[in-house]
């Protein structure tokens, strides 16, 4: 991985993905104690910054290649990412699915034109369905973010932080990133490496599944005991990827943990004073920006997506409304 | 009013406010069965388009005048703009509220730094309040939308949409703009017509207060007989101003008006498909592109603001959520 691939993607995804503001607002600012500034992907195509690494892997395809299609397991923003981009592209796309996933998530990705594949959870064995049909129609695997070209289009949101920084006179900032399996994160940090060394990456998790804040501490990849528990289930994964960790451990840290509070806390303060809609698991780098982060810099967060249910925001906006 | 007002504005905001993106969303497209794209003022500091004009007239006041300071009445989205663009230029600001507006724009235009004078509806004289001030103080009163620096500041929203109008390849289109007073309404037409004339500026307004639209079709502008009475409160004025008429009488039209249910519903969908916090006022030029612009060009729809309490937005996904 290098920043030559991550510039290429860029070139790629230019005029398709959306150029997301630096945003600021000052109410912020005067509750932290410093400057934040935000980096909204939630307003990126289908509502994450998924869709940067989804175009960025199936534009890298052969034409022949993409043209026999892409597979991808995922239940949620990954699957949405590339169901959007490879309709853009002319790909098939199939979206292996948990069939207790939510509906909407299931909707929304046959709405962009993917064909959906439910399986049962306890009974059903994923990879050998996926690797049937991948055989059988000659399907291009997308990993949500072990994948180069994933990690590059990623990066783009990084080159775009480093662009955005310099033209707010932002030298020196932690720049906070919601981190799952790490794609978003490693994407970022080789971006800032090359275009804005000032700019201090950190991954951002929940609290008790913060493999990779335990893994940076102990120099070695840690795995998280449980995939469940918490309601940032965009970026539960059970460690950081064979690709992604080198880069984070090489670029990255130190990690920050958040409750699930403290997200829902940083959701409301989303809504109330950037007017944007922010999932648990896409707040939690605002949440440790706001609470969490100590220091009197200026720290740039990442609000990495904004796929929550109604029921869930409004739980949050019920509880923290009257905050800030 | 001319254009060469409407840069120089531009000039003096650049760095300043928020170039808000131009955004699209394929499952909306699907929905109206056109292309929609959104020019989202919520994005805008503070909340709403109110500061573009602020910090544009603020900023065009002569250094010994601006220094005594500033006095506005509002108790909404042009306090808060005043408010934020005084303070970023170090004038001291007066905002005259009536008491009983909400406690959270109190709060909100205080926390931006000015001194907030409360008078009561019935028994208070506003205009004898503000003119003893400003005669006392030598402020300087900014009117929401019937000064000529205010209405180029709006236009530089314009402005931005020109440029991202041809960037993203839409050489004709309906650009669906939320109208009170004029201001939004008539900076946006005069910068289209300027830099984008296959942009055909509409002004949009809540059902039963729908003065511009009457007023375009009648050739001759009209007045609303009521004040009160629809949740969009952004977007509730007497008439449009002196200066704003003519611009939209001679540029404008037709007017569009929406329900109060059709701002709701599209607030519940730039929730699930944009991510946005949109207000009742703010939301009804995306309701019109949504549901009642008819024809099947591309539209543009600006989301004029998201100031929104959470009870307010709450109710919009609970009635509406199921939506799209």
């Amino acid at each position: 991985m290098n920043i030559t691939r991550i510039e290429a993607a860029a070139t790629r995804l230019a005029g398709h993905g959306v150029v997301t503001p630096l945003l600021n607002a000052s109410l912020l600012d005067a509750l932290a104690g410093r400057r934040i500034f935000i980096k909204p992907e939630c307003l990126q195509k289908t509502g994450s910054f998924k869709y940067r690494g989804a175009r960025a892997a199936i534009s890298a395809l052969p034409p022949e290649v993409r043209q026999r299609g892409v597979i991808a397991f995922s239940s949620g923003n990954h699957a949405q990412g590339i169901a959007c981009a490879a309709r853009e592209l002319g790909a098939p796309a199939v979206i292996i699915m948990p069939e207790d996933a939510p509906a909407l998530k299931i909707a929304n990705t046959r709405a962009y034109g993917a064909e959906v594949v439910l399986y049962d959870r306890v009974t059903g064995d994923r990879d050998a369905i996926g690797a049937a049909l991948a055989e059988e129609r000659g399907l291009s695997l997308i990993k949500p973010f072990d994948n180069e070209e994933v990690i590059a289009g990623q990066g783009t949101c990084g080159l775009e932080i480093a662009g955005q920084a310099q033209a707010a006179g932002i030298e020196e900032a932690d720049v906070l990133v919601c981190c799952g399996g790490g794609g978003l994160t490693a994407g970022i940090a080789l971006a800032l490496e090359a275009h804005a060394p000032g700019l201090r990456p950190r991954p951002v998790e929940p609290e008790g599944f913060e493999d990779v804040t335990r893994s940076l501490a102990a120099g070695k990849r840690q795995r998280n005991a449980a995939m469940s528990g918490s309601i940032c289930d965009a970026i539960l994964t059970p460690e950081a990827g064979d690709l992604t960790w080198p880069v984070i451990e090489r670029l990255c840290g130190p990690g920050l943990a958040v409750s699930d509070d403290d997200a829902m806390r940083a959701m409301a303060l989303a809504f109330k004073r950037l007017k944007l809609v922010a999932e648990p698991g896409g707040a939690v780098a605002l949440a440790a920006a706001l609470f969490h982060a100590g220091g009197d810099g200026d720290v740039i967060a990442v609000i990495s997506g904004g796929n929550v249910d109604g029921a869930v925001f409004t739980q949050a906006l019920d509880r923290f409304g009257d905050l800030g």
